[in-house]
């Protein structure tokens, strides 16, 4: 796989680090070999058509995730490529953008997002929500409320580790169920506004270089969701594009759509 | 320049019909070279960069058009690359993605659409609002007025031939002053949705016709911006896409930004 550019700013960031997370149990070697697609059931093919990347014709594509993928989606509607069931995040924008430039090629897209979800909530429902629904591509943003909630969750006990932990029981259970399937680790995000502090910000790293970890450690697509809400605040401030520091606006969310094509293409 | 999958659908429709226009004096010969961007400053050297197409770095791009380009931006505000300068629509949607995913490349974009503008109108102000601007690359998207004004402007006088010679004027003007600019001409669109009637439809696409001729007699980037629209209204209703069959919601500039990118990334 071509690595994008962020891939490799993402991974030299954290190489610059040396040791993750101090007092976490993880880390990424020095040196050690970049996150990179999966070839899934493809083996060492190249890809069909030049830039399709992971989305090859047929391709079920499964979003999952907390309320930045749920994005006020209906849920009782579970129908593929529709926008009530898609929400109005990035996952509809993704795949409405897919969809009408590539009306032939047969892509299906899929949203489980659920506003609130922390990382043990996913693997709560991963058998029904995820592997009945045999995706061949499983997008993966999760870790804020695992952050949020030691605020505003009275005796809510998590930290980075238990992250780590759980984000990889998911992309385990992920392999070990969907052996053909790619999965695309996308780093959860924040930025400086309001409820958001530079705490957080702070704290925050931790669960992020989890996420980039765990992308490394098991050579899955990384989405570096993070370093360019970074750039997008040097352009207009914070709040364009998350409107409290969490929640994307629809800047936001076109945003995010463009970089996730973006990894997902190059993939 | 390698054609995308919708220059050559566009240019397969149009051929054909044969004549393009009946009774118009202009028309696409058969078997006619299919749009492409002018090599510009560049002669036949490669682009720096794989996929930079016509944004290479350092670029200056200019939007100019009506109220799709428009799209409610600061008309005090003539700044590059900022917000309010550049609207809710389109082409902020295409500037935040560039400058944000690319942040280095020090590229420039401005928008100078105004709502309610014909043709004509950009004749009037094409020196002030785009010659003097020095872009390298000028998109133009303009029509919808030039049809419209027919039904709600008392005694406006105006038919697919004088769009075709109007645009074809901003054209030639541009390439007289601007020889070594690249220009990209967006096709103007409408969905079926109140007020835009079937008459609507079959009436304006003498004037799609006309913007497509143009992009394919002066070899010049073409946006097929209604085969994407009628692929998006496949997908959802018209108004999911074109509040009132013209003006594009949040969904539909999203979609108009990624094709814009697609065709000047390609070209």
């Amino acid at each position: 796989m071509p690595l994008t550019r962020r891939h490799v700013a993402a991974l030299a960031g954290i190489a610059a680090l040396g040791v993750v997370a101090t007092g976490a149990t993880w880390q990424i070697a020095q040196g050690q070999q970049s996150p990179s697609s999966e070839p899934g059931g493809q083996g060492g093919d190249p890809a069909p058509r030049g830039k399709t990347g992971l989305l090859r014709p047929g391709t079920r594509v499964l979003f999952q995730g907390d309320s930045v993928t749920d994005a006020r989606r209906d849920r009782k509607n579970s129908a593929a490529n529709r926008r009530q069931a898609l929400g109005e995040g990035y996952a509809w924008l993704v795949a409405s953008d897919a969809l009408v430039s590539r009306p032939d090629d047969g892509l299906e897209f899929l949203n489980r997002g659920i506003s609130g979800n922390v990382t043990a909530d996913l693997l709560d429902r991963w058998q029904e929500d995820t592997v009945a629904l045999a995706p061949d591509v499983v997008s993966i943003l999760v870790g804020i409320n695992d952050y949020w909630n030691r605020h505003r969750v009275k005796g809510f006990v998590g930290s980075a580790d238990t992250y780590h932990r759980e984000l990889g029981a998911v992309v385990d259970r992920t392999r070990a169920a969907l052996p053909d399937a790619s999965i695309v680790i996308c780093e959860p995000f924040v930025l400086r506004a309001d409820p958001v502090t530079d705490q957080w910000l702070h704290e925050f790293a931790d669960y992020q270089r989890a996420a980039a970890d765990l992308a490394a450690v098991n050579e899955v697509a990384f989405v570096a969701f993070q370093s360019l809400l970074d750039e997008a605040a040097e352009v207009e401030p914070a709040t364009t594009w998350l409107h409290d520091g969490i929640h994307p606006t629809a800047d936001g969310a076109a945003l995010l759509a463009g970089e996730w094509a973006r990894v997902a293409t190059a993939s």
